[in-house]
């Protein structure tokens, strides 16, 4: 059987574009035992992504030119030889930009379609909420009263950092780039305050939104929106920093105001961390989020296009801030 | 009596020069119920004081104008009323620049000649011994065989890091700006390694001094030098920024690389902080750093300057790296 793929075809110069990636054709060899076909159902693009495209150490090794491109892929087992998954099992791995490919059981994780919506394993108690979660709850620390501070709030991470600051009983002021997405933010998701990066002035409009300082801040963009921010931190501040949107399409290093006497002079603490640093716990987070999530607790928002040849372009616009909450590419329907 | 005193005449811009200081001298009242009338005998200067000479917001309130300015001082008491402190009593506080002036007992710390030189309290177990041990073990937390830099290695707070450093068995590395500095890291308190700021490439040498990286960097100067350690901290890297002097004269905010990339890349860890944060257990410090005095395991060294006219220019001395270890003034003999 045949199957399309997406490749490296070269390295993002600033922003990516479609020319960065290539299509191949292939014939499918058949499983090994422990092997099984997969078809692919829905895949994730995700900012952190951008950052495997450049030929250089960051926290996840880079893409190597030509190979197919990875990330979290939800799939259904087509053909199986493996005893641990039959034919149909819904599965989510670390797996290739493909409308079929093969792996190993070990390699994947089986999710059960009757406890949650499969596509929230790629978002809400998926990689972004456990992200969410461990960022706010072990760094952030929020205590109730106080005031966290969310940049790329309406994204897969933010909206789930902002309702896991509500559950902490904190002040939560969310920072995105549309007013369809601070409407959701506010109505849906029952954010204290937002802001506009992009219309408001920025520091005056956080600083009118945070009336007793920051004493969180969640950063998931770095820039010129984090220097406003660290303006109004607290006394004993942390600031989980968790992306930097802003800068992964930057062609030079990132000159701005160095943080250092802010944190100085307020006892601040600022901790960088991927998700994978909380591998030995993801389990307790998952539980955590799944009952949130059930109880109606957690809300969760995807933006979803359809085919597998938009995924390039989906990934291209997490950088022009179109999606609101996580976003999702669905290349092919579940069997029955 | 009459007593001499140094004010706070103008607030510095940029580099603090004599002009900034003004002498006063006043007649003494006699002390009320609980108070004593002191005569200074040590007088410590220390970075952090060019901070409270700016009119805004720090750690530490600002001076005020035409106020005498405060800081470490250590005294005898030259004459009694209170029932605590007698005659002759070594005492240390948070007293005026002046020869001579009333302060109450609740406000001083007896200290006893006999267990150490008196000086060792503004210095190796007073507050810049205390700043080391917390901003280094609470913050820096490092493990044997890791790599600790420091940078301003030489000061009052740098010495001890890097000896306390080699207690907890890290490897450490000093940054200094002059031969007479690095050879009494290296000789004397057994650094591993040193680097000269001024004169070194600093990023070559630190890359060679540092071959498996840096877990641990205690920043006491911020700027450019810390730019080029941060371009080598570890996964997991602890950061205790503890000082700035090399920004405390800047006339403009302090541009640079911003961190956060680098932060998020490598999970590490910044704080800042003020030995105040710990004041609920500078007793644990002082315990220690006296036993490890005592045993030999803490050497120290002190830049002394004699008379009480000079404080102004050792005070500017601070920023010009004069000194090796704590940087006092003497500006009396102690009596019998």
């Amino acid at each position: 059987m045949k199957t399309k793929q997406i490749r490296l075809a070269e390295r993002p110069v600033g922003m990516p574009n479609e020319d960065n990636f290539k299509w191949t054709e292939e014939d499918l060899r058949a499983p090994d035992t422990g092997e099984v076909v997969l078809k692919s159902l829905y895949i994730s693009v995700d900012p952190y992504m951008r950052g495997r495209m450049n030929d250089q150490k960051s926290y996840v090794e880079p893409y190597g030119l030509d190979e197919v491109i990875s990330g979290g892929v939800i799939a259904q087992v087509h053909q199986s030889n493996s005893t641990e998954l039959e034919e149909g099992d819904f599965v989510i791995g670390n797996l290739g930009w493909a409308t079929y490919q093969i792996a190993h059981e070990d390699a994947l994780r089986k999710i059960d379609p009757s406890q949650a919506p499969i596509t929230t394993h790629l978002g809400v108690i998926g990689m972004p909420g456990i992200t969410a979660y461990f960022g706010l709850l072990d760094i952030g620390k929020p205590e109730p009263g106080e005031t966290v501070v969310i940049s790329g709030a309406a994204g897969a991470v933010g909206t789930v950092v902002g309702q896991i600051a509500k559950i902490a009983g904190a002040r939560v002021v969310g920072i995105a780039g549309s007013d369809e997405k601070l409407a959701y933010l506010k109505d849906e998701l029952k954010f204290d305050a937002v802001v506009n990066y992009k219309t408001d002035d920025l520091f005056e409009s956080l600083k009118q939104a945070c009336p007793d300082g920051v004493d969180v801040y969640f950063d998931n963009v770095g820039g010129e929106v984090s220097d406003a921010v660290l303006r109004l931190i607290n006394k004993g501040a942390r600031i989980p920093v968790c992306g930097q949107i802003s800068l992964y399409n930057l062609k030079k290093p990132d000159l701005g105001i160095r943080v250092q006497p802010n944190l100085l002079v307020n006892s601040a603490m600022m901790k960088g961390f991927i998700v994978s640093d909380y591998g030995a716990h993801f389990q307790d987070a998952v539980t955590d989020l799944a009952k949130w999530l059930q109880e109606g607790r957690l809300q969760y928002k995807e933006t979803v296009v359809e085919g597998f040849e938009k995924i390039p372009e989906a990934f291209i616009g997490l950088f022009k801030g179109e999606n609101i909450g996580k976003y999702i590419v669905k290349v092919a329907e579940p069997s029955n």
